[in-house]
């Protein structure tokens, strides 16, 4: 059976794995405070270009989006986030669990754009009763998207200027920032560290076993620390963490690692065309997401693991395979083969 | 520099990462729904005597108590806890965050008792407008408690016994439960499952990167699983904490591993006592707790890590030494010189 | 200056001042044990042909929402809404605040379709990992909806039947209530009890100072009251909400009053048609949304307080003129003189 | 039967009533944001003596309480509080609710010190790991408090004074204000402006059909108007609210009405004393607490409401009789006789 049902579907770089048992005995403090986090700090702060700013490691995704969301906001704010956004969509409630709505806007290819934001405030704040509604108290973005596109860097200046006009944070979610950074983009992780105010480094989809780290290019919100551990996402040994975001980032071993998914995806995109395989949507990154006649979906289900996306119309379904920075070429050559 | 200040401050024991390096490339499902938490989870299942029940596995201590508590409460209902019970005094309003009050009960030595419970539950219930108050919904225990002491089998069947009287769930915070197992005791994992509803088995300071293993000995509540990924604590590649559990409970290793700490415990115990230390409390596992003039106090901390604890008078305060599953028998003997 | 901007800017009707003053000086229980109380609930019950069925009071809208809902969901559920439901638009996040998401349903004259549900429904459920997402847990509807729009019956039976297909309580904001009943419709209030697992009497629209009457046709979630406390909720002079309802459910005094809204809404939108006003929506109640030129808007809004509803275009703008029980007919006949 | 089990069985001041009924049909806006509101925040602020603070109506007591707490806290703390506060006790858990916890402090008849809030505050910051722990981020004290005791001038100066050394609101709750600021204390409406951050003068308990007036002698927290909505506490027809307090802060009413509540207390306590009852608590104000033998509560129950307060021992109990603006000295002397 090939596998190409998730990014996530394998262990850590062998780098991580090496360096985890050469540190295993030294004793460190726990909570983060360990100079393995202090070094992998160090090392994304010059990779972002915010020498002042502040990281913090958290584990997962959704609890990074929760913990970051419920701390920037104020109780009386709510998120903006592309209906599509990961938030709004398959966090099972995890950002309105923490008290907070997610307020949707309109998406094209999993995309916000600056004209729809702006217009979503000006209407907002043109409605005399806007404090009857939830003010909008944060923009939140993901590259690459759940549709595995991209912003340009034109977009991301646009959109940041337009939270910047109304004093709105911008997050970023990058739970597959490498995928974004090295595919066929202008987007740099200094302009990300730039145009938003907090975003983070995807780590569980590339190369870690578990680990997203929180950049704040300028200021953390007061007492982050405490909120972290009051959502229960404050990990004893942060050393897990602080080794293998060492790791990735020494040696551009991050951007490195995140060239294969794009490769790779790239064999099997031009291989799909070929076949004259109908795409759903054009993503340059690591997710290809396929419309497929509901038969041939259940032959090649036999063969090969690949998500379900959502039902197309009532023969058809959309199908995604993902890549990442384990996947071998000779996988996809296989796959190819099967297709 | 001895360090003695925590229990988690090496990292994993090296089967397991031995075993993390063995399976590192297979590829599987994510969220827990590996092979290695399946084998894991029908292990620890047969070490508690509840092949009906549940197990799920999450990465940390706070985490987990808020997890489950805030998945078995009614929204309408509290915790019980001593009041210096984890919940109540150290993990920044963990529990309140999800809305739910800890109800404080009195302590001795870190423990609760049936007497105790009884009566809240008997004067709770006898005021007229209880209906105005918060209703107790659980009871929260740790074993180890946070002053390293243990429960003896009787106590446990006694509070077991309130709680069954009253039908509110008895719920164990094993972070530490290997070490409480292996100690002077007469109560087992077997006990354990059979007098709680919930419990965990603590893998972060028992020779885990992180993870804690959560046991329904009958039935988890409904959408547990939705629950924790709710509350952000559902590991994307679940397989880290399937691996380190199927490891720990292959061949009795979590037990075999947790002797050492007591081993080392013991032997340091002793000397402190032969050197005429006052103890602040008689612990039979992995924490010692010590009361230290000031000046000593200063003295020691330049050679030697460990924990303040509390203040115990203008001149004295106590302080606490950990051993672990990684305490070398040499460094107690260098801490013994040293005291 | 004609006042026709909401429906609660008069005080109550002269009943229910007359009855305050009689009862003034009774010495009576607080929080709702009240014979007031008693009365008022099984005239509610008589009237609404739930005789085993149970009723509470509440002060306000919103409030009403939010403990509804928030004390028959489960932790793990959301609430399904038109998007443009109250509780999603003007709540200021009430419901998401005790943790809730609310999930958007499409709407067409601010009304959901049973089709729309049953396919939202069916679409969750098909979804392979809806287990990461907000379990549907309700289903609200307003009737008379925000734009003053009403249910059919045969609309409410086939949103009911969806409903107990999928075993998801039904709950509706009659917040206007009274107004739909005595509007041409063929819908009762028994039907309302028959289709609905828990709707409100709003009073404070219609006649009174405050106060919802929350009636469950069956059965009210296990410590209602409590949850009602626990939302700051609970009037200590419960007597005051009882009162009110008992004078407006004594001799048909509810319906009999909400008629007058309706026909002075009546005269007003033959006024409005017959001068050539456009409808922004054709509403039975006691809304009138009408299209404004601007400039228009600003010219009558000297002599006329109306709401701003919604933007139209960049040179109109949709406005509401409520009428009430309250409304006398010689205001009506000012403002078409106006017009 | 004589009723004295609370002061909130009448309805409301004569007075009250009166000027409800007058101003009945004018059209106001809604909200608070109408002309009796303002003119009773004028009134209230010169009371207080705060001409540049605000003021804001909400409903009950309960609500106030989460309402203040909730809207002040940031979310990384909770409120320090009497353990016998009520919002400690018979909330319902109404604050945790909100996500925040109540930190409880001693209590010595339902005060607290300076030298414990002092002595918690120092502790706390003592503490190494003070943020794994809930920050102390506000003091809640009631005046009257649960027993119905008062603070000195100079107690509530000393307790304000560790507050804004360490940077931390005073609140107080004045659900019963009225009643001790007539009663024998040295404490002024302006002393308690001057030395807390929000405190509200309580309208129920004292001659009002509902609603408390929440002042801040400074200012109010953000956005304040859009947290009471969003905690369901924005009453519609503000104007009940507005009209009540109005008529309450018109020509003293509202001290000269509560000087009844202490007469007639007054008149009882010296009855009781002179029979040889025994109190439970000197109380200055309009609650009264005996110790009953079991028996003599049976007998005096059959003849008399008033409330069980708690066991004292196995054969007596602690009652509470309550008086309020409505007590008839008559009923007084009934009750005497019956005694």
């Amino acid at each position: 059976m090939l596998y190409f049902e998730n990014d996530y579907c394998e262990g850590a770089h062998e780098a991580i794995l090496k360096r985890l048992m050469e540190t295993n005995m030294e004793k460190v403090p726990g909570y983060g405070q360990d100079p393995f986090c202090d070094k992998a700090k160090e090392k994304i702060k010059e990779a972002c270009g915010c020498p002042d700013g502040e990281v913090y490691f958290l584990v997962g995704g959704t609890q990074t989006n929760a913990v970051v969301i419920a701390s920037v906001l104020n109780r009386y704010e709510g998120v903006l986030s592309a209906v599509t956004g990961h938030v709004n969509a398959h966090e099972a409630g995890a950002i309105e669990f923490t008290g907070h709505k997610v307020l949707p806007l309109p998406q094209d290819n999993g995309k916000i754009s600056a004209a729809d934001l702006k217009d979503y405030l000006q209407t907002y704040y043109a409605d005399g009763s806007y404090d009857h509604m939830v003010f909008p108290g944060m923009v939140y973005i993901s590259h690459p998207t759940e549709y595995g596109t991209l912003y340009t860097k034109q977009e991301l200046a646009d959109i940041s200027s337009v939270c910047r006009e109304y004093e709105i944070p911008l997050f970023l979610d990058g739970a597959r920032l490498g995928y974004g950074l090295v595919a066929e983009t202008d987007v740099t992780l200094k302009d990300i560290a730039n145009y938003t105010d907090v975003f983070y480094i995807g780590g569980t989809k590339v190369g870690a076993l578990c680990g997203e780290a929180v950049v704040f290019p300028k200021k953390a919100p007061k007492h982050f620390f405490t909120m972290i551990k009051q959502q229960g996402a404050l990990l004893a040994k942060g050393r897990l963490l602080g080794i293998q975001f060492d790791t990735l980032f020494t040696g551009n071993l991050y951007l490195e690692i995140s060239k294969n998914a794009i490769e790779t995806a790239a064999k099997l995109k031009a291989a799909l065309k070929e076949k004259g395989y109908e795409f759903f949507i054009n993503s340059p990154t690591n997710q290809i997401f396929v419309i497929l006649e509901n038969k041939k979906m259940e032959e090649l289900g036999e063969k090969v693991k690949f998500s379900f996306w959502e039902k197309y119309d009532d023969s058809h379904t959309v199908v995604r395979f993902a890549t990442s920075w384990a996947t071998k070429m000779e996988d996809i050559d296989s796959l190819i083969e099967t297709l």
